[in-house]
């Protein structure tokens, strides 16, 4: 038995452990998430896309999604510590020349590890790369969550703060200022574990039976990526716990634009009623830069308007006007996820 | 339906078809890696480690174990096109608000797709990251073996050559000059498919429903990388199937230490006669030095030493010296993979 | 003379052409942000750290900014063009075997480049390494101005908006919608060009007197890096002079918190009447979180005290609440910059 | 005076005085680099491109492009310092509100640092992101050097070894077997060093007047860059300075091809004579492919052509052999750099 044999399966077993601990973290994650998305279920806020209010969404559905994400991250990484679950005693290039392979078969089965089909000096590392690979793709998700939580917590959208202890100091200057700073201490934190992805990747071409150039680069990624990514995940399942929300907030950001965001739905119903899509996108386009230019609210301005009180019945006006009717599919997206 | 549903199905609709090339592409090596391998199982070659000769091995166990590695591919890519075959159709900001979910499931199975359980505007980005991991796992890949290639046909080396078209001339100035430019060349185009992955894993942290910055990236890596690589994948299958191979040189360069690879054995048989593990490396790293500094036959001045020939017997000492004793294990290896 | 010589030189004039004309981009963008910060130089808008209100600012010191990060990019950019003028025709290994010396010295002089004091068969690459680096960090910058208006132009915000041409339609559903797509674009375009620096640096290392893995890199980021930039740095002037300013809105925003991004100057001020910094910012902190709870107006409320009002006389308190005190030294910072 | 003006100083500080001991280490490779050059200036070895052996240079010349290419990192290295030897003390958005601007000027004064002509809450950070985009590029020399080493020390080449200390062992089965441990460590390390650029790029975009997101990137980087760059130097100028050079063996090398590497000089001078260049070149082309194939020495068969001898005496062609008049040019390559 090589003593590459011994470091090689041991820097698997440790991966291995790094990976079992962040699958822990991701649990404790999705059962957080869970708990908050249900919690928040029909908690109505904007939807955004472009970082402009575009139609109602609840507060549950973004975190059901971030659930579904954690999800796959489970899956990714269940994989992933799967293809380093190998182990290899296979001697100096690989070819039992000196070493029985029943020995491998022995220890692989007293180590919970598979055999290594066909090992050089060491075992092959696109195995390795699919796993640092894997964090990356985590590390961006735990970004996508921050930037989000930083994004609720702006002064101007306040719908959202992070936990803010006790004993905490805000800033010394201005003692109502909280920063969102554990959520844009994930957004960097996130950027280092990504930044393990290519050495990862460069360590998958050594030379011949292998050259030792790996293994400066996994005795820094090794410990780095997986300490990193579980510290991050465990304040990211903290600050999920722990923020506090607000719904009447949300109501009011979301009522913004005194109603240009149902503007599509009064379109769709003219249509409905025999107009063309050109003349009812026209008739609602102008309302629509009348509202925003004079600050005026739709709801009123269409009331007002003869020909289109023809065309949609008051009781139908309320309706599309109420975002309840936005989450008449919220219970079947929840099924899906959940 | 959304432009952006539209938009956002097709993309991964183009990207699966990108990933069923590629895949074809794995086939096509698989298929000349294995009808290589098996040509060449027990042709010797000298194994290295660190770039330095270290045990015999076989020239079709190295092939074998590029055979593994992209099995493993075959697979990782295979996961990657799953993850990316769903569709959502799911309105502005994926409530389903204006649309039937039924909508997304019909065009789901027409399109032979899985429906993405939660959507925003967009189809989560983790998935895309993931399959762009895989395309730079692939690309270290074809490294890996640009690069056993590239260093095989050094001119010390010299072991193997990549085809040289009748037409092809060589070098301008040195006719006999033969350059593994297409392996150098997968070289420089695996760190282009590798350069794909960060900007895939910055486009998961998405603002709020969606951003659009994910689109100019997509709009660039989504061509290139799948292009380059599939000329890269092209290229590696042409380069191995028509490679020439000089088993005679590798004979050379095996016997070119005149011996001292043998000296691990020689000590394990010292071992075995009764003697320490000390002495045996003490006895046995003496001849080594004297035979290196003087450039002596190992087996020549071990056979003169009667002190060792009462331990190890003539027979066992010419089989020491015999490389195919290292080939004992080789179909068991090649069973495993194959 | 090598087709090496010639290639490898001619692919350095290309790149100093591509540098050049991506001088004459950040020269159009220091052109304009000069004018639009003197133009908004004492437009009063809310600094904010951490995405939080902190201190009042003018939109033309965020311009400023700009322009002297983009001085100092320009400054790079020279440097860089520097670094990669000159010009190699030293033979096949870089020793002027078959070729004199003034040959290489003539065509330097006729291109207008340096001779390389010493080249292998191709110009050393950690010198377009280094240009590649230069690339990527003005995408950066492109980036930070990016996200800035993005945020400027968010719905609640919306202090900022990209320019609209006439012809163009915005959301199908929403009129009235307009996105900062400009921008978002802009921020995927950096993640391209920043993707073309970790290949770039992976080309130094070539195989002795060279090995030609650089060559397909760059025949990629060549042009790719070059071009996305050049589109980068255009599409951002246009956004930088076109851009559609609301300098109310800017004002409305300001005074969001009514009055507390000020309570820090009053904290300064009760230090100076003698209170201890504890007991000010005690004082200062609990009327704070009464008029954030209560959505009071700071400057209402600490004029109602009549202890604070001893140590502050009113006109202290009303210059404190007026941001104009916070802009004595806009001019001074401009006399900096420009 | 912020804690963030405190903050962010010292650390520029801290990355001007690491930068400091990175220069002293470069300033001690250079020497090194000039001693060994000197020493072996006129030790002939085969200059190889694409791994195949092309026309004779010295050792020395190797080295003097190293150093060269470390010349250069010390140019930049120093511009990068520079990049960052700023002090900003603005107050929390950069106004200087609550801060007399001569503070900043005094302290900058006294810690021997420029004033930061624009500030937000920060320093701009694409000045850190050249800094460690300059350490990534050094990296890349780092490898440079590295790479060369290991292949001159490979079995079949052994022009060269790295330093082995007394006490140190070989590899426990191979008592001869002497690996280029150290240089395929640097190998790694480059890697490393070099996954720093991205993060410090994304660093780049911060929101607004500053978020923090930077920080905790920098808070690795800042310490794990520098420190394993340091490393990587000091080491790497322990291999150069102690590297054991094998010029019997380099001459073997060169030897190798019995000529052949001269056949582009014969083909000019046959050119010269008067052929075409096509006569010549077909000639000396099969003559090398025979001597390749059959394994003779290109001079002899020459010598017994009588029509290419009636247009080559056999005073130039030996001349032609004689690889000194490939480094007739060496002296001048020497005075450009040194």
């Amino acid at each position: 038995m090589t003593s590459s044999d011994v470091l090689d399966t041991s820097f698997n077993i440790q991966l291995i452990q790094s990976g079992k601990i962040l699958l822990s973290d991701i649990d404790q994650i999705l059962k957080i998430l869970k708990k908050q998305a249900k919690k928040y279920k029909y908690t109505p806020c904007i939807g955004r896309s472009h970082g402009i209010h575009a139609e109602p969404i609840t507060f549950g559905l973004k975190l059901a999604s971030f659930y579904e994400e954690f999800k796959r991250n489970k899956k990714r990484l269940i994989n992933a510590i799967d293809e380093i679950s190998t182990c290899s005693i296979s001697g100096a290039v690989g070819t039992f020349a000196n070493i029985n392979p029943n020995v491998e078969k022995h220890v692989a089965k007293k180590l919970d590890l598979k055999v290594e089909p066909i090992s050089t000096q060491v075992i092959p590392r696109d195995r390795h790369a699919f796993y640092f690979s894997v964090l990356g793709i985590i590390a961006g998700s735990v970004e996508r969550v921050a930037i989000e939580i930083r994004h609720l917590q702006r002064t101007e959208i306040y719908e959202l703060q992070e936990y803010f202890s006790k004993n905490q100091k805000g800033s010394s200057a201005m003692p109502h200022k909280k920063n969102p700073i554990l959520s844009e201490n994930l957004t960097g934190l996130a950027r280092m574990v990504r930044s393990a992805v290519i050495p990862s990747l460069e360590n998958i071409a050594l030379w011949h039976e292998r050259d030792i150039s790996h293994s400066s680069v996994e005795r820094n990624i090794g410990p780095d990526a997986n300490i990193t990514l579980d510290f991050a995940l465990i304040r990211l399942g903290n600050i999920l716990d722990k923020m506090i929300v607000y719904p009447k907030k949300m109501i009011e950001n979301l009522n913004l634009t005194k109603g240009l965001i149902f503007s599509q739905e009064i379109m769709l119903e003219l249509t409905k009623s025999g107009l063309s899509r050109e003349q009812s996108y026209k008739m609602v386009q102008n309302y629509a830069k009348k509202c925003f230019t004079k600050n005026l609210n739709l709801f009123n301005v269409i009331s007002s308007d003869k020909f289109i009180m023809k065309k949609i019945s008051p009781k139908k006006l309320k309706t599309i006007f109420n975002y309840s009717s936005h989450f008449k599919n919220v219970d079947l997206i929840f099924k899906r996820v959940f």
